[in-house]
């Protein structure tokens, strides 16, 4: 397809603009999607915010967004599973395929990946985009191109459920009730967690961790979370934390609350990247403590878990921005955290 | 058998002495043991110097020592698997056997468990004990009691191997040469790993290190431990990590030289108890820290290494003691700890 | 508690009489549970149609029946967890706690378990019983007695769930739509899965798979299984198949149903004990063949997945008969298997 | 490198003959190597007798051989890991990369895998061969190409070790004292297992494996393979069973001699395909069937295996015959079988 599309770009720290681009040419092995919803997610913030995490420094103009549901508009010649018309969630990152994470099952993990709004790589706030045809999934009738953006997010909950080993006839508890914390805890659920707490000190997040099947919520700037989760489990501890808030205090509460020879999965990345340990106590207790980046091997599954009902996936969604009102998309995720859960640029 | 025996005590800190006492009456399921070796673990340094750990307050008299190797001289009516004569390695723990972690095959979490020297149960500095006879693991006539004593720090190492799942085919490193670094080191040897590097910062140690089958050392007082490892794995980084010396330095540079996606496994307890860690880069190479509490189900296990000489159990003994100097082998001890590896009573 | 008790007993093959035997005494870590439903399993049937099964054989008069559920009315002067009113489901199986098994968690491998109703051990079809009080499990409000004797049977299709790690985003089958093959479909579905189907050869037992939940099922007698199998997966083949069928046809099915690399779980018992499996093509597609005696760690879980919904245990129950009519519940179920999920006999 | 090359093919059953072919051109992601040795399989003989194994058939001329060693003397552009004069083992399997085994990291199930001398791929009994670089594994200083070349049965030996979670600790038979026999027997005490048994029918066979490493070997022929191992075990059974002879006596054997609770693996082909099991005892023992076909992520840990000292990979080595006796060398083999345990065509 040939032409030109409209593209937002990060211009500068807190400034967003547009610019006119080429339709992108589709790889044999690709196919050209025409997105039509992009979450915002905590990363493209930070960078907005910041220019940078960690050694990754954005040089515009660059392109953020990485969550894309779009409909396929044109496929590759060696392309056989989509065509035109299917609409699909996109993985966004490309992995090499020879190194030895990749060989072993392990791609989230391969050195040379490319993966969308991660410097120097471009993003995908823009209306069309070519990529892998395996890294596109198609979406069942029932599942919308909106809740197929946010399978990325999802994908991180369900890394964490599977890291975290959850099942069913575990009681657990996801720390941090925004959107990586509400998915986990949905995510558990579908894995077959009856009861999933959550904690968090805002009294909104609560309130949608309730909407969305907590079992129950515990307001950590109101009550002693470690009495009340031994009141919850019978003085045992959770079978199972995930730790989705990356702060210190919810970290040092996991440890506490987490039931003797049980795990802890790490989700939350901390604002400066450090945290103290109750070191001994984890000994004590024999913990473990696993972690995770990105995810890997969740797609199917996750839109499975949509396609059948038992995660609510729209039910995330509190903004819906339209592409051209980007710079306010920002601005308003920015200034107003505690309020949103998710937000989306809707793109077409 | 009646009788009196020999029983040294702590009176106070840094202070032994000798107590006569009646040698216990052994139960049906039980054996009574004459000992021979105890070992003097870096625990029962530590009542001695400080007069508790944690929660645990000595109350004197009390009777350190919980590593005993002997000879049995008395079995209960319902003991079939044991009689006179039989030298054995007792595991120090008695666990209820009903609680959860006792049914589910994780014994060491017992919260019932009744285990030697750990206040307010006595310990076994002493000529005799009468002990659960199937805790009492028979010695095949090519390991000495003093292995036998030692089994129970080498059951240690071997727990801390299978939590990290060590095999064949990976480079380790073992961060700490003290007797459970060592102990460690030997227990991945015996499992199959064929290269496994040890870090510390004093030489002597490293010696010994070297000595016991380390494939290399790493002075971390002289040498940069992440360029060393850098060089060693062709910049992939250590396939797994045992963190035995318990320091926040050594802690932190687990983090830096585990491979992406590797284990790191937490066996030394820090001072403090408390470790800051860069919790951001155990997000980004997706780490698992694994931990150790004592060890279960290891010790026929750890025998078996001993006798097939895949672990070389006298060559971590530097000092032995006769029980009636046990005064100053505590003292010694204390005084000492770059240059004992470790130091063991001889009761009889 | 005093008194006697009705006991139903058999007799002789095919023949079930009564006793009047006195109401055991409760020993102080038992509880005495006056039962109110015990379901009628496969290997009641079997002994009193046969008389045996392998080695155990019956000597009359023997006391059948090993799912019962009922209410506490005593209980023995060390527990503490249960209370005279608990209504409870009660696993049939006491174990040694010793052993190599018990220790390591297997503790279902027990060679000395003692279990309701497996020659010499007589079983509950009885109003009374004295039991560990360990292994009666409350059940919360929303859970029936009757219910609560069927926990048994989901047991076995939770531990054969367990065996396959069955999980959300696989699609799996299971063989035989018998009582173990219907509580094994939920039991997947329970723990996630969302598309179960289910083979057999009476439409009356698929209907009923369908009623509880399979998404769709093949009647092996009017259908190509392979051929439905490959059209449902796009000739990939199941995740997991759990062969509850323990016939040579379904188990060579389930060989060439299984997606190369997955597991298949036996749960069934074949009648001549052997079968002739196509070992070249479970080596060619590296299938794992796992298998399933009786359960462990279970009840638990069980218990919460009836309580939350997730599993319709009542579905199941197709027959109720009074204590006083068990000869007739027994023959009637010899007779009319095809028509029967399961029967269940009333206490009280 | 230009020029022509010896090659070796199979003109018909039982009927070998050469051919000069060019020397494959080197792709870019390619090695041109100079093979020195390569082994002759049980499935070479199999094609040579039969003309196929199952649906592979022969097509003359076609050429045998996939065990290959030798050195590189080409590379392409895009290889950096390897240099001419670099000696090396080659894993024959070039697998897609893409199919959902490959991303799983369970590439040897890759169903359009090109592997050496199945049908209609060409194998390697000649002097040159192209290979994907990255399958083409350095040796190091001390191990020779002979053993390079042996690293692919090796290969299997250790998949089948893993296959069974083979660890220190535990007591072990391999069934079967051919070539894949002897391997896994030294691959599993590589892992770690101290006592491995071997049970076959050939005294030589049993003499080989006790001088490779055996704990104890039983002749099935002379002895109650039953009885025999219940003494080594004190009745408890082996914690592992390896089932590398293929025959319907061997594998029911594997199933009463296995320990409840514990894993068989299968490795042995069997000529007729089909065995009949005694199902309802692999039920009351709750017994694993884990299967192997090829291997997958072995070599560099098997080479290692060899270089430490670990394995004696020469140690199998019965015979050895010039490329220009390929005839005679597959005539011998074919006709001795009891004889041979592994015999290896030497091209250079």
């Amino acid at each position: 397809m040939e032409g030109k599309m409209k593209t937002a770009v990060m211009l500068g720290i807190g400034h967003m603009g547009f610019e006119e681009r080429d339709i992108p040419k589709v790889g044999d092995n690709e196919v050209l999607v025409k997105l039509e919803y992009v979450g915002i997610c905590g990363s493209d913030l930070h960078y907005y915010e910041t220019g940078a995490i960690g050694d990754y420094v954005v040089e515009p103009p660059f392109v953020l967004g990485h969550e894309p549901g779009g409909t396929v508009v044109e496929v590759g010649k060696q392309v056989t599973h989509l065509k035109a018309g299917d609409r699909v969630a996109l993985e966004p990152g490309k992995t090499c395929g020879h190194c030895e994470f990749c060989r072993e099952g392990k791609y989230n993990l391969c050195p040379d990946v490319v993966f969308f709004a991660t410097p120097p790589v471009d993003g995908v706030f823009q209306e069309y985009v070519a990529h892998e045809a395996d890294l596109c999934y198609k979406l069942p009738e029932n599942v919308s191109t909106l809740e197929g953006a946010l399978i990325e997010p999802l994908a991180v909950g369900f890394h964490a459920a599977i890291q975290g080993n959850a099942h069913l006839g575990q009681k657990a508890v996801v720390m941090g009730a925004g959107c990586i914390g509400l998915v986990s805890m949905m995510a558990l659920k579908a894995r077959g967690v009856s009861e999933v707490y959550v904690v968090d000190i805002m009294e909104k997040r609560l309130q949608k961790a309730m909407e969305l099947g907590a079992a129950g919520v515990i307001n950590g700037a109101e009550e002693d979370v470690i009495e009340r989760v031994k009141e919850i489990t019978d003085n045992r501890g959770m079978d199972l934390v995930i730790e989705a808030a990356g702060t210190e205090i919810t970290t040092r509460q996991a440890v506490r609350i987490a039931k003797k020879g049980s795990d802890i999965v790490l989700v939350g990345y901390s604002k400066s990247g450090e945290i103290t340990l109750p070191m001994s106590l984890i000994l004590d207790k024999e913990l473990t403590l696993k972690s995770v980046f990105r995810y890997r091997h969740i797609y199917p599954m996750a839109i499975e878990a949509v396609a059948s009902g038992k995660v609510n996936l729209k039910g995330i969604v509190t903004d819906v921005f339209p592409l051209d009102e980007v710079q306010k998309a920002m601005d308003y995720s920015v200034n107003n955290k505690a309020d949103i859960v998710k937000a989306v640029i809707q793109i077409a």
